[in-house]
């Protein structure tokens, strides 16, 4: 396994370390390369993400993202040009995010019902195509517009992965969240294509909500949902949100997938770099560890992803919640869980 | 005073001659006319808003609309030919959504901290502007578009009536949400006119939050929003998890306004018609009769729209929180309170 890792900035390159320690329990002979990309490298060179990095970030089977970003960037340029550019470059067309409420975890909700939720997000299109532009700027007659672009294509791969994640899950069922009673015209493709590819999975019931109802159902009825199948924006925002009812992004994984296993997938926290508590040991490296799991599940390791996925689940259940340890000591209590191969609690 | 009612679908007659009882307590010589749209009139006669219609609402000072919908009407025809046509017509660029947890309502939330802000979200154009379309529908090829317009005046109107009531209000905050480094150019648009409205409203401190975001601060820390700044798609997510985290749609009032006057201004429950529990006087009357008190405001009657949301506060603070009561119960306790002028338990 030949894996890049781009530790990033902040507390990217502590978290990372982590993981890579709960990896190295599972697959001792990973080969890992890191590349420098982040705040850190456009402040000295002005590089983003050179072409020959791309090239060769390619020749790897995965990708493992620490966090990037850092408050004397302008926002955007990473984000444009280093994250969203690996997603699109990459073809990372679902992106992946599970939203699961660990025994143990205080989420912010009153009423704890169980949550064990997977986003499947839009990757590659809607309104973060990068289309539109500004008329008349700096005038009193500006107009600026976003387009979002959305192709059969590209909407029913991302479907049809949806349909294949649901019917593997115990309860087969799938939701699409969009907002069909306003964008008539991608809600319009959307809810078709839903209905073409659910002919294909007659065991996967389906449901629909707009995405405004939905944000009401994940504080008060999260345990609805089970595979939820969306764009590129709206995912961004609910899955802010699932992982917030799930006890926030310090948990929350991501995957960012080329299903087609033409490009290397990227997987992250979902969390950011976090600058004001770098270097303290006091990022929870979970959701990098998380991430692993989600990265091996993706290269077909499935035995290994549920080991580690279990022990994260018996240390959540178990640990000290006001003060979980510093940032290596929780990577050290996962990588033991993981090497003694804990009976999971979870599943 | 002239009032156009539109009791509308389902619960909406319900709510609002409960809304009726309690601005009669206030205003008892306002006068008022009924206009039967929504999904009875449309499956009747399949006229949605007649011109003739739209030309006798103009003649009022303001509109009350209960909710019009039926799961009789497919999705999307009563919306945008009724409801977002209204807002259209009558340039509602002003869409107005307090959100505020009253003492003795339980929220979702486990830790219920104070909650007092108010949405404005711009009601004219972002992805709303219906610019969009599909080209080579049906086929492999098929591509969806959706167009957000923004426009300086579009934004700098609402921009600027959200500074007027951030410094209106003890506070004195705003928070702009967008999604400034996905969206570039809209968010830029959005970011300049924010900075340039500031420079006249020096008082008012300004922050910044990108939309995904401010799920997590919704759920986790709400009490850092007070005027909240949006487009109109944002505002339309982010004003159902407002609503949700303060008690639910159930108590939330909006207004659609034209700050210009010019047309009147339209106020409504965000609930819809609610038709499994229509008829059996189950329906609370509470943000109906909430949007009365902003229409009073709107108007120019600040002192009985405060009356009136005082009386609310007062109800929801003693009322029996599990049987509150049947919905004229529920009005008639509401027109006494304003009536016998309550004291302000709230402000
Ligand atoms: C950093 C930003 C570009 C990104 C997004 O909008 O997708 C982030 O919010 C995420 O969800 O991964
Ligand atoms: C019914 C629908 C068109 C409307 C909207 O999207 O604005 C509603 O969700 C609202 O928030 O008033």
């Amino acid at each position: 396994m030949r894996l890049a890792v781009i530790p990033g900035d902040g507390i990217g390159p502590e978290v990372v370390a982590e993981a890579l320690k709960v990896l190295g329990e599972v697959v001792p002979t990973a080969e890992t390369t890191n590349y420098d990309l982040g705040a850190a490298r456009w402040h000295s060179t002005g590089e983003l993400l050179p072409e020959s990095v791309l090239g060769e970030l390619r020749q790897h089977d995965a990708i493992l993202l620490g966090a990037v970003g850092d408050p004397t960037v302008p926002s955007g340029i990473l984000e444009r040009g280093l994250l969203l550019r690996l997603r699109f470059e990459l073809d990372h067309h679902v992106n992946l995010r599970p939203a699961r409420l660990y025994p143990g975890v205080r989420g912010p909700l009153a009423d704890s019902s169980e949550i064990d939720m997977v986003v499947v997000r839009e990757g590659t299109e809607g309104p973060y195509a990068g289309n539109g532009g500004l008329l008349r700027k700096d005038t009193e007659h500006e107009i600026a517009t976003e387009v979002s672009v959305n192709t059969a294509f590209g909407v029913r791969r991302v479907v049809t992965d949806a349909f294949n994640r649901a019917e593997a899950r115990p309860r087969k069922h799938l939701t699409l969240l969009h907002k069909t009673n306003v964008l008539e015209y991608a809600g319009s493709l959307w809810s078709r294509i839903v209905e073409e590819v659910s002919l294909e999975h007659p065991e996967v019931t389906v449901a629909y909500s707009h995405v405004d109802a939905a944000m009401i159902h994940l504080v008060t009825d999260p345990s609805r949902f089970d595979v939820v199948v969306t764009d590129n924006l709206f995912g961004d925002i609910v899955t802010d949100l699932s992982a917030a009812v799930t006890g926030g992004i310090g948990l929350a994984a991501s995957g960012n997938l080329d299903i087609t296993r033409r490009n290397p997938s990227m997987f992250e926290p979902v969390h950011g770099s976090a600058p004001d508590i770098a270097g303290q040991g006091l990022a929870d490296p979970t959701a990098a560890v998380l991430s692993v799991s989600l990265l091996l599940d993706h290269l077909g390791q499935k035995e290994s992803a549920r080991r580690i996925e279990a022990s994260v689940a018996f240390d959540l259940a178990t640990r000290d919640q006001a003060s979980p340890g510093a940032t290596h000591a929780i990577g050290d209590r996962l990588a033991a869980l993981v090497s003694s191969n804990v009976r999971p609690v979870t599943q």
